[in-house]
């Protein structure tokens, strides 16, 4: 016996959400069926909600159902904090408010994957600039992340604005026994006077 | 700044599927929102012809897109395999294909929770008794199952119809070192002369 064909697309469907896979996604289609009618209308008009009204801020490129969203629209731009995805910008809001306005890339660059300069939010950044005092680099401390940064920070260099990057360390509330060696030689070379 | 209306209200959306949690929803919704408008049609359309074309099986509670299910339709019925849930069926499905029949309880019997017989599908297997030769009880090898189980073959008795109940014992490819103690005592006393 095989799976019902609604069932198998359903299926299908859900493994096309980002890290679902077969058997989670059937736990998830079977899920629906136990959803009443008007539970899984609403879960439609919600996704075609987003898909609708959701789209890039001409300026930063993060998520807006306006043209332009509330932080270009009220924040001083004196500093452009740089992220690879608008998952980066709701972390570092949490973390740290009103600390500038975003520059959201949608990616790294990856020449193992092909992803160069152009496939990403990189040339959008440029006009930007004008009058912006700091320009603070917050891709992940990753290869593709740090590649990102150190390209950026290269071509920004002749506006004579300043670029400085996301500091690293070990994480609070970390054991120093088990803090990779990368991180670890980071924070000493780092480390800060008291 | 927190998040956009539409995309809160699809995050939520994503929570009532099983096993998801905020962060989960967040990253689905995300996903959705770098879906194509056909992407996410299709997707909807899915979601609506599962709840519109997928009920239950008027013999035995499995899902079915017509009035009685392919197994019940095609399969002989001297066997009855009774399950808690449909995904059940799949799994036996695919161990051992074409040993009967099946019987979709939608549940288990269970006192904390204030199940009992008359909330999931037991009297519905009585009418069903009819001519059959042997009742698998296929519930989980949990207390609520066993109870089901018990249950089950308690109300059955009185028909003369064999019952029977899946083995317990280790799993295949599993250490007998770190078999729990229960599992272990059953794979003893239910050994197999060679």
């Amino acid at each position: 016996m095989k799976q019902l064909d609604s069932i198998a697309r359903l299926i299908n469907k859900f493994t096309k959400l980002p890290g679902v896979g077969a058997k989670t996604a059937q736990r998830y289609a079977y899920g629906v069926i136990d959803m009443s009618e008007e539970e899984v209308n609403d879960f439609c008009s919600a996704l075609q909600d987003v898909k609708k009204n959701v789209h890039y801020c001409s300026e930063c490129g993060n998520f807006t159902e306006n043209d332009v969203c509330d932080i270009c629209l009220r924040r001083n731009k004196d500093t452009i904090i740089v992220v690879s995805y608008p998952k980066d910008v709701l972390s570092i809001e949490k973390a740290a408010p009103n600390k500038g306005v975003y520059h959201v890339l949608h990616g790294t660059l990856s020449p193992m994957d092909g992803r160069g300069p152009d496939d990403i939010r990189i040339k959008q950044l440029i006009p930007r600039l004008d009058g912006v005092k700091e320009v603070i680099l917050a891709t992940n401390p990753d290869v593709e992340g740090e590649a990102t940064a150190m390209y950026i920070a290269k071509l920004i260099k002749p506006f004579g604005i300043k670029v400085t990057r996301l500091a690293q360390g070990i994480s609070m509330g970390s054991d120093i026994e088990y803090a990779d060696e990368v991180t670890l030689a980071r924070a000493l070379d780092s480390r800060i006077t008291l």
